[in-house]
């Protein structure tokens, strides 16, 4: 039998799109290398804005422009149409990420699930998730009760369990959304997605 | 005959070791495109810190640490192995960007040999280049008399020239080093080089 091997931990921010483009490939990357991956919600307004003291992609001058034609650029070669532009204001996305801790102590392994589904509501379907009620509405795609999701959103737990998600993540020097880790090495970046793939190939260098 | 095709244009910080390894590379890539390379000096100085007031990397939290992994994980890749140390102070570029300049009218087509002995010098070699008798010393490996070198970086031309193409870059867009344009489509930095062969290869999507 193959030694087990580690899984690729992926971070995200639900409100960032690059990691929305991530999330579309990352599982089908592992797995063709025989490893699974273990999502992880994360807050740009933590790491980003308060920890590194740096200003949003797109109040950033000259970087806006780009990203936004990057993003443009991105989404033709991967065939991506969606209903959200970046420029629309960001959400909230706390109670997306709460949701997510929720759904990982209520059915483990389903959180990616979970993920998968409110990234597509946001971004390609372009709907707004900033508002717990907008959240739990994914939980019956999951078989999940709405009710109860929301009052788990609301709850003290899936606010520690989100707190501490994020203090992990820092102390584990994640900032950028997506964010990758194979056995301790770190990648940033929806373009290092070639560089993981031969990284897993070859076992790294 | 093939149509005469727009060389592709490459904007760099002598001070930056991304920009060192994308000049490495960049000339063999569009070369296989049949591309000229058009070379660019710039300052991060003013496009990074004065226009878009961010921190220099290295005084980033989290993002220096995974900046110095990345860039050791590079090296290893390409076998690269460097004198200078990123933690080691960074030396003022403008002497060797106006060298560039200066080169670039006594020598048109000369300035990109110059660039990439400059690098070397200050990267693979980790000699100082921020005094501009320490740049004037390159000028006999390119045939030009350091003298007379001396006394064009220390003149107005060279720093006209430096400013206004540092403003010219800022007007175009450019931010950060590497940076390139191919038929006027932005690419950032040096992890996009596969991205470039590529654009290259089918014509753009």
């Amino acid at each position: 039998m193959a030694p087990m091997r580690e899984p690729i931990d992926f971070y995200f921010d639900f409100l960032s799109s690059y990691g929305y483009f991530a999330s579309l490939r990352i599982e089908q990357l592992a797995a063709r290398h025989g490893r699974a991956v273990r999502w992880h919600s994360m807050l740009l307004g933590v790491s980003v804005m308060k920890t590194m003291g740096l200003k949003p992609l797109l109040e950033t001058p000259l970087k806006r422009d780009y990203v936004l034609r990057d993003t443009a650029r991105y989404m033709r070669r991967h065939q991506l149409e969606l209903r959200r532009k970046l420029t629309d204001p960001f959400m909230d996305p706390r109670a997306a990420a709460r949701g997510f801790y929720w759904v990982q102590r209520q059915r483990p392994g389903q959180e990616s699930h979970f993920a998968r589904l409110a990234f597509d509501r946001y971004w390609r379907e372009g709907r707004d998730l900033g508002a717990p009620a907008q959240v739990a509405a994914l939980a019956p795609e999951i078989g999940l009760d709405p009710a109860a999701m929301l009052e788990g959103i609301e709850g003290e737990q899936a606010r520690t369990d989100l707190r501490d998600a994020v203090t992990a993540s820092l102390a584990r020097g994640v900032f950028g959304s997506p964010f990758f880790f194979i056995d301790g090495e770190p990648f940033w970046g929806s373009d290092r997605l070639e560089q993981l793939d031969e990284w897993l190939g070859c076992g790294g260098w």
